[in-house]
């Protein structure tokens, strides 16, 4: 076993999205990445499988999360309430303090078609896990899978906002107002047009 | 050039399906597909590019042909019904006659993994050409790419209910169904409680 190394994983992960923004996702190694974090390749692989998964490591834990909570939430509440709660919560603890990783980690994705589709499929998977955990609540289909697909539709587009906008909105500012804004589309209001 | 043959580009689609579901997509052949459908390989090559082009060649054509007529609506159409009407009229027309074919094609690509994936491409490219339609109407972000992404949700529900129930409701009333059902979800409207 190697020795314990403070921070380990942050320092790699810190690394590893300065090089991916850098050089390029595929230009970079793991030798390179432990070296930029001072460790060795052999720490590297005591966190990560490989490099791909320094970007997606978190998506287990973020799903079960929020499933968690959507699972937890008052019975009175309805399935988009639930969702919502449960994105706005998750935002303030986990990707509040994370903003500038975030804006790093989105920036290296849409550079890069296959890390794009990684992406799409741990969303898609997340939908699977919400509308899971309202069936759990007793919320039949198609409504559940509806209010999953649509809970995901407003972490992406908050998310993608949050990560582009110089603005001082907070995440969970930015979800609440695509839900409310999602509310408004979907019950068919015509938005104000372009100017 | 080849002679002309009659609807081979429809033979090689069926043979195809019938193939991939039989053997397994990743255990047939393009041999085996031109065989089945009494046909060269070289004519398999002049309609596809390969035997995974068979299941998504369609994707484009119906991205244009959706965006096209969202694009058209009339003005006053709010954003979500001009997508919920560009999904039933080409529900009727694309996909009604081809329901048998669309159900042997979702259970080649729930049986594996890649095309899973393939799958979800598909759909967020066809989400963004949406959002982009609704923008060259004046509609504002976040709203446009919230309703095309719910809009999404609404035809991949629907597409997975036509496909996967013995009932004999059209996938155009389905796709209405789960229109009005994402409506009412998004309102916090509770639904009705499994029995």
């Amino acid at each position: 076993m190697g020795r314990w190394e403070p921070n380990a994983r942050g320092r790699l992960e810190q690394a590893a999205l300065e090089l991916y923004n850098r050089r390029g996702f595929e230009s970079t190694t793991v030798a390179e990445i432990a070296e930029r974090a001072g460790l060795t390749e052999r720490t590297f692989f005591r966190h990560f499988a490989d490099k791909r998964e320094v970007l997606f490591a978190g998506a287990g834990v973020l799903q079960e999360l929020l499933a968690g909570k959507v699972g937890d939430a008052p019975a009175s509440l309805p399935p988009i309430d639930a969702i919502t709660a449960a994105l706005v919560e998750t935002a303030t603890v986990v990707f509040e303090p994370r903003r500038e990783l975030a804006r790093q980690r989105q920036a290296v994705i849409a550079a890069n078609d296959e890390l794009q589709e990684r992406e799409l499929i741990k969303l898609a998977s997340l939908a699977t896990a919400l509308a899971g955990a309202l069936r759990g609540r007793g919320v039949s289909d198609p409504a559940a899978s509806l209010a999953a697909q649509a809970g995901i539709a407003v972490l992406k587009i908050a998310f993608e906002r949050w990560t582009g906008e110089a603005g001082d909105r907070t995440l969970a500012q930015l979800i609440q107002e695509s839900a409310d804004e999602l509310k408004l589309v979907t019950a068919g209001q015509r938005p104000a047009l372009r100017p």
